[in-house]
């Protein structure tokens, strides 16, 4: 009896094995489900130029973050300085090692595209993000709205002028971006604020002392001026240069833009009353779930499901956000 | 010693047990990774009005097709009239029941923005498509960029017409997208195609027959027009028909607007040219796509992922591409 006994113990247990893994079997079936996820020997390239300049940073970070949420590897490259062969040659070898998808930020609007063809040709995804090259192949566009950035610093001026005042524009005439970011400007302030005279319109060539010039030689012509907004970052800290000379600091406000490190400072201290901070992050994140879902099918072109319709938004507006004393802690980069 | 054999293998067996249950408890940890992914009784509402219409219908497949990769839940709802306080009572009773988001197409840019806050202010994402209300805190606006759609339109027209000749606009002179779809025309047509003479533009007043009497109105002043563009599907079906009574159907060449059955027929048979297809798919597949963003803390206004920065793109162009008889079939609906 005990034998039997013994014996329909071990039967039980054996069928407890077989249960017990058909249970484990099921249940990690329905358990595993993949959501939107790749393999980690994916690889997305970053390209840039002047690959060392803060402003990448933010790209960069969402970049990452979109790379660590898909569960894929990214790479980060670029031309050192501000030159288009080097920035081509950089492309050429990402191109010749086929990486899964390459978000670009061209140096130059034309003389990319016949490089930037090559890879999608080439089979891999291309979106550009910052600065675009219209005629090229490449899938989609991520970028600042530079007119809407006018707008959003006229409104940001009225604000702090209580709606009337005399102001000026220190600006670089010669770039489309720059040249977008002052119609935005002007088109509002004529518009929405009739009560706010727009005094002068200057070239701040781009660099500091140049943009400090400027200022001084504006102040003279208006020593009643009670606003000024500067299109890029360095001209920023030189008006605020000007106006210390000047002792005017703190009666003319200053709108800049961007968010680098010298500009957060003379914003915190209250020199600068707002600067305009671009969707950076914005950038690198979307263009990486764009590239992303190119390459897993997830949006294609002519496929079924998006019935014939264009692969990828061809443009995203990444946004601008207005920043001042009150939130500028948070734009430091971390 | 066969008692003791059965105690042994009794024992072995019972080890064996803990082993295997040890073993797939331990593998079923690393086995998941999440990717992006949420849970099946989240529910993302898509809110229309006129919603039995065609024109939604791949709206609603691009969300439900971000659904299906996301694991998450959607419900469609909307107006079945052209009626604002139908759509209002609609999203009221919506919010009320708390979903995880709403893909929102506005049926008035002004009228709706009071509801639309109350949503958001509830912790409900709220994202706009196709239709936008500008003054609301939604959270971005995915839809066409009329302009660049006049633009393709007017390309597409000149390389049918060879460059040159005269043509007519047909269009809704008092609504925004009719006005931008027609400006990008006349403007391209003026910088890029100067043997092409715009000789007329005309309101068509939205429904097909009103459309056919135009054109044949605008036929007897310019009996050697070559080509018209019409701004939208009715007027495009209108315009077949005055063509047909005239029988100058295949001398004037027609680029049209959107994919319903009617258009995309004539497409199909020759009598219309061309017809514009809006990115539908990706409107409702990228506003599932933000909605879940918010949602999930990917995308977060002031987290330090993005340092401060605008939680999402403002805006979204989800692209145009030109329908003709090459590509037709694969736009008819599923």
């Amino acid at each position: 009896m005990k034998r039997v006994a013994a014996i329909y113990l071990v039967l039980v247990l054996i069928f407890g094995l077989y249960v017990i893994q058909y249970l484990y079997k099921d249940t990690r079936g329905p358990v595993i489900q993949e959501g939107i996820k790749g393999s980690i020997d994916e690889k997305y390239v970053m390209v840039t130029f002047q690959a060392g300049i803060e402003y990448w940073k933010s790209c960069l970070k969402g970049f990452e973050d979109a790379a660590e949420a898909l569960n894929v590897s990214v790479e980060y490259r670029g031309a050192t300085q501000y030159d288009l062969k080097e920035q081509i040659t950089v492309l050429e070898h990402i191109i010749a090692r086929k990486p899964a998808g390459i978000a670009l930020s061209a140096i130059n609007p034309q003389e990319l595209s016949s490089t930037i063809d090559k890879a999608v040709e080439a089979g891999i995804p291309v979106v550009l993000f910052d600065s675009g090259a219209v005629t090229s192949k490449a899938y989609s566009f991520l970028a600042t709205d530079n007119v809407q950035a006018g707008v959003a610093a006229a409104r940001k001026m009225a604000d702090i002028l209580s709606g009337s005042g005399k102001v000026a524009v220190i600006t670089q005439p010669n770039q489309l971006n720059h040249q977008e970011r002052t119609q935005g400007f002007m088109e509002t302030i004529r518009k929405e604020f009739p009560r706010i005279e727009i005094a002068a319109v200057e070239d701040g060539k781009g660099d500091s002392l140049s943009s400090k010039m400027t200022m001084l030689e504006v102040l003279r012509n208006h020593p009643d001026l009670s606003g000024v907004f500067v299109t890029y970052a360095n001209g920023g800290v030189g008006v605020a240069e000007a106006l210390s000379v000047r002792q005017d600091a703190g009666r003319v406000k200053i709108v800049s833009f961007d968010t680098d490190k010298q500009t957060l400072d003379l914003v915190k201290q209250g020199t600068i009353s707002a600067t305009m901070a671009q969707g950076t992050w914005n950038m690198g994140y979307w263009s990486l779930q764009f590239l992303f879902h190119v390459k897993h099918g997830l949006a294609k072109p002519g496929s079924s499901a998006n019935q014939g319709v264009s692969t990828l938004p061809p443009y995203v507006d990444t946004g601008i956000t207005v920043v001042t004393g009150e939130n500028v802690d948070r734009f430091y980069a971390k």
